[in-house]
This record gives structure tokens, sequence and C-alpha cells, in this order.
């Protein structure tokens, strides 16, 4: 009996199925259905790391005209103050800066370029995640709905959103592709870090062409010249400016990363910044502080390390700390040359 | 001095970057960053979630011979024996069924269709995990490189598959695109479930081309077919079948579904469930067990309920439990319907 009856209906189903869904497929007129996670007319916040650099503001920017586009309201926001690359870029392509963001609780969130809590704002484990643009190791944040995550291998954060443009296929408009050229310029170190790939410099390419920049390469030394320019700037200030926190099997470690055309300046700094990391570690309660001085024309890191355990930092990398610092030649990434070793390292 | 070195320095730079890396684009040869965190030679064991469905299985086939078309040595697993519905699948397009995974500690791994880590294979947390896709809310993996991860609030992580092999422009042979249209049938209910999206009906469209299958909604009805045959099937292996652990703020909560095109002979074996799902809660020492019957030629679900808190379910659906059941109307989706209520009721 139940099999007669079942076998009824689902000819009746298929026979409405083919009518009306797969001749007409107009049911599904949604083109993104993560909409559905949002609560209506509420805007999406969109937001990078903690200090901001360039690729995290390009990126919120960028994911936030991409998501106006199609159809939600979206808003980029940063979480500090700007560094001088930033600016510069910002003002070079006329794009005005996001405003600071508040308690994200009880908000809709996107995030680009982290995806590891602590370096989300305040509020963020009450928010609604719907969107994720990152290209780096996935952290430790979660969501409670089925969210868009776009996650690639890539240089830059701004790669993977002109990825996702092209997706949806949705043109960058001009201003937009300049930020985005300018830190893919910034995050590749001018396409010469390890994590350099080659849609960094396919998507560098085409945004260079839409934002009328006729050379890439002088746009990617002005950048570093600026970044490079430490002289008015104070140890903790320079400390702060590319600080990053990680949560290294229990252990909380902060690493900070200068990169610069000549490293010669931050070199004869080394006691001040030692003392600006000492103060860190204490404030921060961390159990190391490394500090990543990386002449990006040589090629190198000298990085300096104030630790509870400096042995497992040299075990880490199979160097010897001499004077507080660890030369590593050829290391140009924090993401990619000394995050794994650390985390291998902290897990034994 | 220093501004003179760097300005000299930047324009030797600029002018061998302009002649040899933007004219050539050369050095940049490797398609795909991942493929660096990845230990040689060593393949990528490609897995779905514990308690395989068809589209964990057949994504898991899918992705491995992506990544094999990418360069990468990738093979399918499984977590489990396949159900009915799954050998069908595979038995109809010729696919044969992956091995079972063992511990994957210091393996490479990709995961499709979950992220997480209780639904993961033993040894996940000392393995290399480089590769995610999935189309659910983001859980608690993490990983120690950049890695890549497609995760879209599609109906299938098959669907999501589609979109990467169209983005690196790989096609898929005619036996996968079979197999994956079976897996975006069964997991969007034949595209009547809450999840199902525009790109799930385009993808299967484009898939039934490639494989040859004339008449979708017939395969799926088939498929829906041999999932609701329960006749010969124990309590506790329904349950099992597609049985879900979740972790809500501490507390361990299972969610069984059954899909059906005619609920009545499960809702008349409520007596049976309700003795298994008892069992079930007592081994896994979970806090509730929950157990969907749901009806997809109605639209609605039947939620049976075992459970330290009967008070904390009707909370969260703001609904009485009579005779330790529940009445969903409308329900049909446990990703999409049941857990983001679940998870706020718990979160209280």
């Amino acid at each position: 009996m139940h099999n007669t009856s079942t076998l009824t209906k689902a000819r009746l189903f298929i026979c409405l199925f083919s009518t009306f869904i797969l001749a007409t497929g107009l049911l599904f007129s949604n083109p993104a259905a993560y909409a559905e996670n949002t609560v209506a007319r509420e805007p999406i916040l969109v937001t990078g790391h903690s200090n901001p650099d360039t690729d995290s503001t390009a990126s919120a920017i960028a994911l936030s005209h991409l998501l106006n586009q199609l159809g939600k309201s979206a808003v980029p926001m940063t979480q500090g103050p700007l560094n001088p690359e930033t600016k510069y870029v910002l003002e070079r392509f006329s794009v005005p800066a996001p405003e600071l963001v508040g308690n994200v609780a009880n908000r809709n969130i996107a995030i680009v370029d982290f995806t590891d809590t602590p370096q989300a704002p305040a509020g963020f484990d009450k928010a609604n995640l719907v969107f994720i643009a990152d290209h780096h190791k996935l952290g430790n944040v979660t969501s409670s709905s089925p969210l868009e995550a776009w996650i690639l291998p890539y240089g830059s954060t701004a790669t993977v959103l002109y990825q996702v443009y092209t997706y949806y296929g949705i043109p960058v408009p001009k201003d937009i592709a300049g930020i985005m050229l300018g830190a893919i310029l910034s995050d590749t170190v001018i396409f010469r870090s390890a994590t350099a790939t080659d849609k960094d410099l396919e998507s560098a390419n085409a945004l260079a062409k839409i934002a009328g920049v006729d050379d890439i390469a002088a746009l990617g030394m002005k950048l570093f010249a600026i970044k490079s320019d430490i002289s008015q700037k104070g140890s903790m200030e320079l400390l702060q400016r590319d600080y990053k926190e990680f949560n290294m099997n229990g252990q909380k470690i902060g690493i900070a990363q200068l990169e610069m055309t000549d490293s010669t300046p931050a070199l004869k700094r080394k006691a001040g910044f030692l003392s600006a990391m000492k103060d860190m570690k204490e404030k921060t309660h961390s159990q190391s502080v490394l500090f990543m001085l990386t002449d990006i024309m040589q090629g190198n890191t000298t990085l300096l390390v104030v630790s509870d355990n400096p042995q497992l930092i040299e075990n880490a990398f199979s160097k010897k700390i001499v004077n507080d610092e660890m030369k590593l030649p050829g290391v140009m990434s924090r993401k990619k040359q000394l995050i794994p070793d650390l985390e291998k390292a902290f897990r034994k």
C-alpha cells in the first residue's frame, strides 16, 4: 500500500516538477543566499584586522562596494588610525578613509584579511558573521549560519577580492582599482615576498589598467619609501604599526614587522626597540614579543626577540639568538616563513 | 645620505623590475601557491564528514580529481560505510567507492562538506589542512599555513565545487558530473530545501548535460525513493544514518535527520526511535538528541526530542513538545532552519 502511494506521489511530483521548476527556473531569483542571514535594513560592517594596513583597509572598501553592488547594504570600517602608507594610497586615488568601528555586537559583519578573533573588533563573538575574504591561515573565527568565505593562498586579500569581483561579474571602479593595486604592491612587497603568486601579478596588471597607473613598480617603490622613513617615529609607534597577536598552543605571542628598502637606520635603533618590546610584553602579558626588521632590497630579516622561552624560538628556526637578535636570510614573510615554524615548535 | 642611497637603490630596482618582472611574468609559474604547504610526494587525503552522505562522498571524489588535474597528488576517502542512496549514485555512474580513511596525523588533508572538528577523522588536529570546500556555517577547524577555502552559501558542496572547477577552467569528467548532480539533488531535496539557490539549479543543469542525464527530476525522485524505504532498517541504523554532533555553548547535541517522500511509516515507528535516541544520548553523553523526520512532499518536519532540558528546545522554536515530539511546518533544513535557532537559544 505504502509503495503504491509513494509511487503515485512521486509521479505527480515529477510531472509538476518538470513543468514548473526545470522549465522556468524562476523560483530562484535571489542571487546570493547569505542575504537571508542578514537582519533586514541593517548594513553589514566590513572591517579588516586591528592595526590596519593598506591591504586590510583597501579590501574593506573594495568588499563593501562589491556587497552594495550585489544588493546588500554595507559600509567599510577601520579598527584604528591609518599608517602613512595607507593614507598616501587613499589620497592618491581620492578614496575617503573608513570610519572607526565601534562594538559590533548584534551587527552584521564581514571581515577581510584576518580570521583570528584576537584581531577582531569588540563584540565580535556576538556579531553575525556573513562574509570572509582572506589569504592567511584559517584562524578561530566561526559563524552561526552559512556564510560566504573566500580564502585563497595569494599574496594579498585585494587579489582574492579581485577574483570575487570577477566571479560576480561586477566591474571594479577606477578609484577602488587604484587602492587594490596599492594593497597588492604593499602586501607582496612588490611581488618579492614568498607569498606572491602569478595571480597577484595578473590582478595588479588588470587593476593598474583600470586605475590608469602606467608604472606599477614606481608606485610600489613610492609606498616602500614612505614605509621606510622611520626617522620621525617613536620606537613604540613603529612596533605597534604592524603588530599582530597570535595564540600558539595557549601562549600569547606578539609579532611585529617593519618592511624597509634599507634596514640600516632601523638596526641602529635596536636598543630602543628592545625596550619598547619589553614594555609591550609586560602590558599584554605575552609569552614572547618578536620584531621582524625586514630589508626588502636584501631580502632578509633581522628578528629581535624578547621571550620567556628563547630556547623555543631558537628551536623553531634552528638558529641561535645572539644579543637578542636572530639573522634570518631569505625570510620576508611573517605569515608564510615565520608563523608555520613557530606553531610547530609551540605544539611540541 | 640615507635618502640619496635609498633613492638610487629604488631607481635601480624600478629599472630591473620593469624590464624583467613586469615584461615577462615568467617567475610565477606555480598556478596554486598552497602546493608549497604540502609535503612533497605525499598525497592529499580528501574526505567528507563522519556518517558520509551523497554530497560529502561525491564532493571528496570531485575535489580529489580537481586537485590531481592541478598537479597535486590526491585520493578520495570516506569516514564510514556508504548509505544506500550514495551506493546507488556511485553505481549508476560507475564510480568506485572511496577507501576508508585511517588516522590522518601528519598527513596532508582536504575536507569537504564540514568544518567542525567533531566531524573530522582521528588525528585531524595533527594533520596539515590544505583545502576546504563547504556550504555550512564556519566551524572550529583551523590551519597552520595559508590554505584554500571555498565556502559558499549554496545548497550543496558539489555546487561549490562546480564553481571551483569553473574558476580553474578544468572540465568535469562525465562520471564525476553524474555523481555531483546526484549530490546536488540529494542535498537540496530536489531544489525544495530552504538552502537551494539558483546556482544549484544552474550547476545541476550544466552537470546533467555533461553526464547525459535527460530527466533530472526522475533521478532525484529515484534517490528519495531509496532514502525513504526504511522498512528493512533498524531504528538505531536509521538514527545513525545522518547523525551529526554539535557543540553548542559547551553542550553536546546530536541531531539526526531522515528525509522521506512519505513520513507516515517513520511516524509509526516513533516508540522505537525514541528508545534508540535515549541509548544514543547515554552512549555519547549528550545533553540532547534530536531526530528530524522530514516529509519532503509535505515540506514539514516532525522533531523527536530526548533532552535534559526540553524547555530550552521549546524556547528555541517557540513551540511546545507534546509526547516527545514537536511539529515544525515548513522546516526541511537542519543547517538553515534548525541550527541557527538552537544556537541562539543555547547562547542565552
